[in-house]
């Protein structure tokens, strides 16, 4: 059965949610090695087993200097199960900067590759798109974004069973010479990588306002743009629905009229809703890796255990490597050994 | 009298309806010259002055190949009787590329300006934020970004109306050590900069969240970010709205709840439409440029028109280049003059 370490701390709510949301995922088969503060977690068994790591970095403001600061905090020690092998995967709640930082140290980097990246598919209504990266490098190369490509469309296609993904380039204009410097050379090595790959399409440039369009299923970009583009979306779209609903709330004739629209809106609000997304993928390491949201239930914790599996379950990164390897564009040894 | 230039092209109700905007404005008296098709625009008077330059290069696909080209072209036309002092603005429709070549071309950079940059009024509900570049410029230096805090500021105050505005710096996270390189010497470079200045407050780095929660006045960024932020925005924005009215046509229950929040979300609806904002403002040259969105009606073009009209009368211009010089950020003649 699927091993999963998870870290009980950074969660809004607490460790105790989060080991809800274990025995949550427990439930449908998957064997959790739950690290935190054991008092708060209740007793091992139905699945989950609870390592005592009471020490938590999730609140720490410089992620690198608390992962190497603190070799018994729980997520390094959940990172370090997954190093080891006594787990196929990480989930751990809010803090990406801790997570990015103890992975490294411990999961390390897939053969092959330059940078891990931080992907999310994107709670916009519609068909859902993932970008990647949304924060991990604020300053790329060519080269990365082009394994960004690859690595978004892996996932895309192993966990949420997209065959053959779209993908775009997020630019500030969808022809081939539009963009950034940067981006038009990205633009370029992209059509050359990927011509005739089984992975995925090739779509070209893409537009922020591509993102709600359903013309990609994966948008690659550097982690200071999708950054950006991220956190604008979900500001934009939780502000309207406050609005909406302060609205629905300021007069008798409203309140009804939100009251009559409610049922038709609980769908579409759920669906724009981070939590229903499993949180955000740490691809690139060796064993795949989740961030649940901080704000984030037993519900989108489970969830996000559960997508962890799924990713085990179907070697997303095997398929990465073989898609690279197979689109030559792996990092090879002698190149860029420094960086 | 203020008199404007404006290019009757480019329009997507076309020349008419950008005639009749002319007329609206002129009424609130404006002088307007209207460079475009005379059988389509009417008479001149009433503050009006048709000037027959039928030829439209709104539609090409090289903004740059086509205003060289075409030194007829109703937007060139209007550009020159800009620089040549016939008229103190230009307001054009539509084709941001061919007013940005256009403009640099016969109304000019603006004294110790290293580049022009594109602003726009951020249409999200609340307090509104004016974000450049959003697309003039994908690649920056950080010189460029302190330049664009002053302008935008001085427009912010000039045509806003906002005293001393706030500014931020677009950046992945808050702290001042975040960001790509670039962005984190931009950083530096603006405290550095503004400490003291009477123009505008530099409060820091502003998330893409901080967008929508009236943090600053103002947000900072390169034209490639900025670009695929504004477009996020725009289509989250009307995504969310159509989503919700199709929610509300899908059943009578939904049809009747809508019936009874219409009437309290108009004017979040009208808030939010691009068209409420007046359009782009090109910043930096000689003279003050306005894009309308291709899309507006005779309204917007019309407000399009009175906000350049206060740009001039507020001397928008001359602030920007003040307030560059107390703060020591103009270009100096003998620093980067092949750029």
């Amino acid at each position: 059965m699927t091993v999963i370490a998870v870290d009980a701390n950074g969660a809004d709510l607490g460790p105790a949610e989060v080991a809800a949301g274990a025995r949550l995922a427990a439930q449908q088969g998957v064997e959790v090695l739950l690290f935190g503060p054991a008092r708060e977690l209740g007793e091992s068994g139905g699945g989950v087993e609870i390592i005592d790591a009471p020490r938590s970095i999730a609140k720490e403001l410089n992620p690198a200097s608390a992962v190497r600061g603190a070799p018994d905090a729980s997520i390094v020690l959940a990172a370090r199960a997954v190093g080891e092998g006594r787990a196929a995967a990480l989930v751990c709640n809010g803090s990406t900067g801790a997570a990015l930082v103890a992975g490294q140290l411990h999961m390390r980097r897939a053969t092959g590759i330059y940078r891990p990246a931080l992907a999310i598919t994107v709670p916009v209504p519609g068909r859902p798109v993932t970008l990647l990266d949304v924060g991990a490098n604020p300053d790329v190369r060519v080269e990365y974004l082009v394994q960004f490509a690859f690595m978004g469309a892996a996932y895309a296609s192993a966990v949420l069973g997209i065959e053959r993904p779209r993908v775009g380039l997020l630019s500030n204009g969808i022809e081939p010479e539009r963009g950034s410097q940067l981006v038009i050379e990205a633009h370029e090595a992209l059509v050359a990588r990927t011509a005739g790959s089984d992975a995925l399409v090739f779509v070209g440039n893409v537009e922020g306002s591509g993102l709600t369009e359903g013309v990609v299923d994966v948008a690659v970009t550097d982690g200071f743009t999708g950054n950006v583009a991220l956190k604008v979306i979900e500001a934009v779209s939780q502000t309207m629905l406050v609005t909406i609903r302060d609205i629905a709330q300021a007069s008798t004739r409203g309140k009804l009229g939100g009251l009559l629209l409610s049922g038709g809106l609980r769908p579409f609000v759920e669906e724009i809703d981070p939590e229903g997304q499993g949180g955000a993928y740490l691809l690139g390491l060796r064993q795949l890796g989740v961030v649940a949201h901080g704000s984030f239930t037993r519900q989108g914790i489970a969830r996000a255990i559960l997508r962890a599996r799924r990713g085990v379950d179907e070697d997303l990164v095997g398929r990465t490597h073989r898609a690279l390897e197979a689109a030559g564009a792996l990092r090879r040894a002698n190149v860029g050994a420094a960086s």
